[in-house]
């Protein structure tokens, strides 16, 4: 039973691999904590208190190879193996989803997408098929589905949610502006775009105001 | 000079607005703490704590208005308003942002979708026309645009932001993945999908070994 990690520090790793990315892509090989820190506008000490969380890859004194430490958070956070994804909902939302070429860089995969919409069923995007629901059961059965997107409207995706972990499914990546219900061995991460809008319309207020 | 507001009491106030807009449609009048706070699945006296921020709206062992609650916390959220968007990048995302439907029924407008590409210029979509980025300045000057949502590549998001912040605007919702450079008078809010992925997987390689 390893230590549970709190999801302020697994929020932090992904920026944490976006920055080394960023370091690798300009030739940087080698980076001192402060610099590090400096950039990423944490402080060094909270850098090597995440790290630590993870076994610590700290070299003191002598700083981190960028390479080494990149690709260490790499398999931290899976990258070192593929994902396969599902977006059910085909609209705008799950054509953005499934257009992004950066998850195909970080191994993962569009497999397939499912709407109720017949008129845009048999269209491929990115080299996903949009298919119907009643052909998601089978599919998830026979591809190894990692991920489901759920991008369809928040009256619906309750449902969809329930379907597809029954089918086994252990993580949702949810785009309806509701908390979803799940199992406990089922992980959700929300993209809430209203939410997400409204909290920049209260800091616009809070910074006009202060 | 007003107390500086936490960054995690601001995140969760659009949720609990979101709360009090489905108990509004479930036909709710009046909630005790101990029910909203079941709901919602944070404690009883961390909402009065939250709302206390904001001058604290509880009624002890009376619970609280439903509709009084929703509408002055829709207050505070600066929804009693209305807020003019544009969009810089009329690809999937832009369009997805565009149709989001629930953005008109809290009051945020997307007036025009500007896109570098000629192919879809003069499209409209949702009533908002895809304009080339030579009218972007008269646009901003002409229209009072609150929010800049920036769907554009990581590469020519910093260049747009610094464009649209010299023009006056003070609120960047930013769909890039990338941390962007802002001047104090502005608020950032941002929507990073890769990050959001890979915390998903993160946490799903978690509860797996857990």
């Amino acid at each position: 039973m390893k230590k549970k990690i709190s999801q302020v520090v697994i929020k932090r790793m992904p920026r944490y691999y976006r920055y080394l990315s960023e370091l690798l892509e300009q030739g940087t090989e080698r980076i001192s904590s402060a610099e590090l820190s400096e950039i990423m506008n944490v402080t060094a000490s909270q850098i090597r208190q995440d790290l630590n969380n993870f076994g610590g890859f700290g070299q003191q004194g002598y700083g981190y190879n960028v390479q080494y430490l990149h690709d260490e958070i790499g398999k931290i956070l899976g990258l070192d193996q593929t994902h396969n994804l599902i977006i059910i909902g085909g609209g705008n939302l799950g054509h953005a989803l499934a257009s992004h070429t950066t998850f195909n860089k970080h191994g993962f995969y569009v497999k397939g997408i499912f709407d109720i919409n017949p008129d845009i069923q048999g269209q491929v995007v990115n080299g996903a098929k949009i298919m119907p629901m009643s052909e998601l059961d089978d599919f998830v059965k026979n591809n190894k589905v990692d991920i489901v997107a759920l991008t369809i409207p928040k009256e619906h995706v309750q449902e969809a949610a329930d379907h597809v972990m029954d089918l086994g499914v252990k993580a949702l990546w949810n785009f309806a502006n509701v908390d979803l219900d799940h199992k406990e061995e089922v992980v959700v991460q929300d993209v809430h775009l209203s939410d997400s809008l409204m909290r920049l319309t209260l800091n616009m207020i809070q910074n006009q105001t202060n």
